[in-house]
């Protein structure tokens, strides 16, 4: 993503479809107070502390696995109906770090390896780099995983000795490709997952942002400790806070006689990781969370409005200005929700022509084989609807169909 | 360290000359709204930002390497005399991810081995299991790093077809062994490592806190790109704003036909790790550099204070408690600065005795065995003076020294 960053820093003007950002129009630094005042009075409070606790709370090193460990469980609770105990939760510096944990857990042996339904949120094959485990992409299709590919793929991979894990997927408005996973395949995975004994890696940072209010429950609600979930915060509160968590109740062998949570486990390799998750951040998050009664989907109302009115600008835009895109082979989907919309179009899309547009159009989005990552072109571009106001999406739509109007040779 | 935790929470009433936390006296929660405040000042006033752009640094995704890293470069200047391209700096989520970072851009292969004048700080050899780079000991001796062994160290690694890639160490009133290398050390020392071409990891916590104001060189000082500075604010600022740095200043190829800074290839693994380091702490630790004129020697007056008298206090109340310690076969180190003391007893610690410490003395200790790896018994024990006040490091005296009668059979 390195040099997606640089195009985007050589061209601060441009409007930009690229970043998956939450929208930003509503932070408010005197939040940051609030939150952190909000949570100091839960800790004298409602914990109990007196101030010289409360006052090491916040300063010093603390419990590894995070102090607002309870409000999570409570705001999973009161978004999901999913119900787990606190201690198989472990607060993370971002939902990066609660991906690397995992996989190095998982990771024992050169033979272990990772599903992933392709294309790939490139957060997960870092990580995955990063701790040697090989990824192994499963095709997504219309159902948004597909789960004869998921099992021969498993298959092959244990007749070449390999130990596939887990399963990677996004099964909300997946980014890159939008797709969301319907209750009766949720149920149907859970099924292959448990045929084949892979875990299950739920992450779902989008997942409250959809065009209605309806949503199929989470893996988590239906599959039980056959599913590791990854938390973030990053979108439904902020980025800043670096605030993400894993809840992993799976039990394990920690050693020495004893079983535990693999939340126990992940807790020692943070430790070698970042030691705690810093304890101011956890407390903005957990003051967010108790201001808005551990109730996320509230609390982002405004935001959810803002996501909606601009995918429907964007799908609205596109087709508009592009009346005639099937006979030209330009076609885009149409997710239920989430930041991401993806253009097909007949030409490949690499960096280089996002350089072009970026300087002859001035409008950046991202190349969608970023997200798949044998780096060969794709006919395919990612546009992210998150962080623009309406007049910007309307003047990028605009530079983007002059773009690939230039490309198809019709300017 | 979980055992010794769990020790810990076992028995909240006893005295512990245990943990490496910095003296909490002085926090005052007020002190991070203000320094929070502080830093937006100097992102409107100092560096210009609009009022969106100010908000946006602190609460969306930032720049991988940091935002406080001009900030850093000046306190190393003002505190240390050291200049440094703040484009060499990565600001890490404490120094333990700056230890990963490193280390897991030195394991390029299973060969890569990381040296480490022994005893050794668990950070490093957590961080070192984490990527599966093996340790190798070095002697610390009485100069607080034995050069012939280091010498010996790297060559029979080498001969065995290892890669000693770098040395770890802490010249300043090391953990455990409060060793301090003098400046004709660190000169011979930087030697050494130009001849055997090795990196110098300098980890130095504890540096502003001697019993004097006299401070040799740091390694960064008399070295440069021989030495990558790992760096901490735990000490010197709080635990809590969970960050550290890294200066490597390195010249590497960084692919596709790139040379920079060693800071960039740690950049790009951190983006795998934790992305960014949260800019709320960054912004503390920030506000707090700017309110101090960089100058963290001057910022911590009353705590260097209090570290010298609670270190007095011990070695006194030691010598005053045990007159005929030496015939008794007990014995301890007199520090020049930093946390801790290690005490010599003429029977094997191990974590059982701690235990029974605890229970039976209500007394607090490392076992000094855990900081050699090889999980033998030794016969001494750290004793941390940093955290207790005047009547605590009275009361944890008399019980230590119980302890250590009723194991000498003289109870």
């Amino acid at each position: 993503m390195e040099f997606l960053n640089e195009i985007a820093n050589r061209h601060p003007d441009a409007v930009s479809f690229a970043p998956g950002r939450p929208y930003e129009g509503f932070f408010d630094v005197e939040d940051l107070h609030r939150h952190l005042r909000t949570f100091h009075r839960h800790l004298v409070g409602e914990r109990g502390m007196d101030a010289v606790r409360a006052r090491r709370a916040l300063f010093q090193y603390g419990r590894t696995k995070g102090i607002v460990h309870e409000l999570i469980a409570r705001n999973l609770a009161v978004d999901e109906g999913v119900h787990v105990d606190p201690e198989s939760i472990v607060v993370t510096v971002g939902c990066q770090e609660a991906m690397l944990l995992v996989l190095r857990a998982l990771r024992a042996d050169p033979r272990d390896v990772l599903l992933a339904v392709s294309p790939v949120y490139v957060g997960i094959t870092g990580a995955a780099r990063l701790v040697e485990m090989p990824v192994l992409p499963v095709r997504d299709g219309p159902a948004g995983v597909d789960l004869d590919d998921l099992v021969a793929r498993t298959r092959r991979a244990r007749a070449e000795g390999l130990r596939p894990r887990a399963l990677y997927l996004v099964p909300d408005f997946a980014n890159p490709s939008g797709a969301t996973l319907d209750a009766g395949v949720r149920r149907a995975l859970l099924r292959v997952a448990a045929e084949e004994d892979l875990l299950l890696l739920e992450d779902n940072p989008y997942r409250l942002f959809g065009a209605t209010d309806e949503r199929p429950p989470t893996l988590k609600a239906l599959g039980g400790e056959r599913v590791v979930s990854l938390g973030s915060y990053a979108k439904t509160a902020f980025p800043g806070a670096r605030v993400g968590y894993v809840v992993a109740d799976q039990p394990v062998d920690l050693g020495g006689g004893r079983t535990g949570p693999l939340a126990d486990q992940l807790s020692r390799i943070k430790s070698m990781v970042t030691v705690n998750t810093p304890p101011i951040g956890q407390a903005l998050i957990g003051g967010l969370l108790l201001e808005h009664g551990f109730d996320l989907t509230k609390a982002n109302l405004r935001e959810i409005g803002v996501y909606r009115r601009n995918r429907a600008q964007v799908l609205g835009g596109l087709a508009a200005r592009m009346p005639d895109a099937a006979e030209r082979g330009v076609s885009w989907n149409s997710p239920a929700g989430g930041f991401f919309i993806v253009l097909t179009v007949p030409f490949p899309v690499d960096d280089r022509l996002l350089d072009h547009s970026a300087r002859e159009h001035g409008v950046l989005w991202t190349p969608m084989h970023h997200f798949h990552g044998d780096g060969r072109p794709l006919p395919h571009l990612r546009l992210s609807v998150s962080l623009l106001t309406p007049d910007e999406v309307e003047r990028g739509l605009d530079r983007l169909v002059g773009f690939v109007d230039e490309q198809l040779g019709r300017s």
